[in-house]
């Protein structure tokens, strides 16, 4: 028997796009989430791939988003452009506010986008690489569920708040990145418990406050944030400028919205945009050919570019087929209710 | 002999004055870069404090700054304001340039401020305090000297790159804090040196990029950034959005430029401000007050607030003088010229 199913990218969202639709997702909103969910499997990142389609499912399933739900744009300000979600998955609203959050930035120099009120699932760096692939700087972020503490504290408050950036290049693929604030992802906890191994020390504290190995022990405790306080800090400033900036949840209000269903945060993604031609005019091309010496001289000296890892993927994807895990793949046809 | 010497808030501005005029410098940038001084040794940064006085000195006989330099503010675009700082001391342009940020981000809703050709010799968060006094959001960042090997390399490419963070506060001190990305400051190593103490592990490597805790063989190598791969990856979104893209010095340029004078980083600052009213209309103040739950969440369960260090100090010396060490108080006296 098979350890991994080798399916196209046209196969995989045919996949996805049937369990979806099995699961009530409306037509416009199936389009959109497929890009994004594909996409993470293309790119590598299998924790935000397919495996996705049953995180969604079961939030479609548990009520916890709007499967119709008819995002609204809101001109909020000459540089914000406001999406209200509707309750419904993040890349719908996303993808409908993009025009204008370019223009903006484009007109402006510097604008924002916020989405509320909506389910986010996937990784944060595909909200923001059509951005870069605009030729603007981007950077974004989101709340989470509470299930990390903060540097000092015992109780989980902050989500893993990840931060996401892009970087436009000429003639490459955009230099995007994110990671969570989180020392880990939660999925990783979740995968040592199924794994019955130990977490690595710094990774999470017990329900009392005292650092743990024991997955156990880390999901009825809190997850710790990378690099000490710094970490720490920095998670805080992603909790209240995608946070109460935004008029939007926080991850404890996420958490407790969520009323134990186990489905996707709750709440809102702040992404700012920044045209290099507004800051820079004639000049941009030259200033930006500086960021590729720097990029050159990280490589020269073995650094890895942040986000190479993922290019590689999506490029050895090109030519061949995606490889899925036989019983993740033996999940999503059930899900997808064929025989 | 007193290891320490009392001296009142006006005593600090006044010998701060002192050792600036001798030194050359305008008396419109004495007055700014007096007030940034002296606000660091108040608020107990020590290491940007009175201390720096020394630095600014000796950054002025090497001529790595202009004296007398004449910030030109530039309405780059609706949501851009540029101070070209004219090779000085970065505070005078800074306080030229507030208060059109301050205007731009209220009509606009998001808008940037963009130092460029200045001299930045002090902690990063006076730069936005003002923002949040004001009642905006604000994010500011710089690059420095290259001293920091991104994670995955061996040599000095970032600077110690800091990211500073500015919340408004109604009826209380902003909540204001910074941080650099590399693991200590650069003044942390020196201090080791001198004390002829051994680094703790993760914080340099030496010249052939071997872990190392000797100050001698670090400073001849390079530090390393906080929180591994995340940390290097902040430290690169910094040197990029306040170097190539406001069309300034990456850290490596900084530090050629420099050329042996050992002078304090010349490039260019980056700052954000959100207006949160722009945001959030006639709700702003209900939402403001969800992130006072979150503050209060956090100090309840034992966790510091970040940047209430820096406030405590401050209230400190509200009454009591400020105490300087006696080594520091005669060199400033020495430089003052005073007999």
């Amino acid at each position: 028997m098979l350890e991994s199913v080798p399916i196209t990218l046209d196969e995989a969202r045919a996949l996805a796009r049937r369990v979806l639709l099995r699961h009530g997702l409306a037509e416009d909103h199936v389009a959109s989430v497929i890009e994004t969910i594909v996409a993470g499997e293309r790119d590598g990142c299998t924790s935000h791939g397919l495996y996705r389609l049953i995180v969604c499912a079961h939030t479609l399933s548990t009520g916890a988003v709007a499967k119709a739900a008819k995002p609204e744009i809101i001109d909020l300000a000459p540089s914000i452009v406001h999406v209200d979600a509707d309750g419904g998955f993040a890349p719908l609203a996303h993808s409908m506010g993009l025009p204008l959050l370019i223009a903006k930035a484009r007109a402006q120099g510097v604008a924002a986008m916020v989405l509320t009120r909506c389910v986010h699932f996937a990784a944060l760096w595909p909200d923001i690489e059509p951005l870069a692939d605009e030729g603007l700087v981007a950077l974004a972020c989101t709340p989470s569920h509470a299930w990390v503490a903060p540097h000092g504290g015992t109780l989980p408050m902050f989500g893993t708040n990840p931060l996401a950036f892009a970087w436009p290049r000429q003639g490459r693929p955009s230099l995007v990145f994110d990671f969570a604030t989180s020392a880990v992802a939660r999925g990783e906890i979740e995968l040592h418990r199924r794994q019955g191994r130990p977490l690595a020390k710094g990774w999470a504290i017990d329900s009392q406050g005292a650092p743990t190995t024991d997955p156990e022990a880390a999901l009825a405790g809190a997850m710790l944030t990378f690099g000490g306080h710094k970490g720490s800090a920095l998670a805080l400033m992603i909790e209240l400028i995608a946070g109460p900036l935004i008029g939007d949840l926080t991850s404890r209000e996420s958490l407790i919205h969520d009323d134990g269903r186990k489905a996707s945060p709750f709440g809102g993604v702040l992404i700012l945009a920044m045209d290099p031609s507004a800051f820079l005019g004639d000049t941009a091309a030259f200033h930006l050919s500086r960021a590729e010496a720097l990029f050159q001289s990280l490589v020269e000296q073995g650094a890895r570019l942040p986000g190479d890892r993922r290019l590689a993927a999506r490029r050895a994807h090109d030519t061949a087929p995606l490889s899925i895990d036989r019983a993740l793949y033996d999940d999503l046809i059930a899900l997808s209710g064929d025989p």
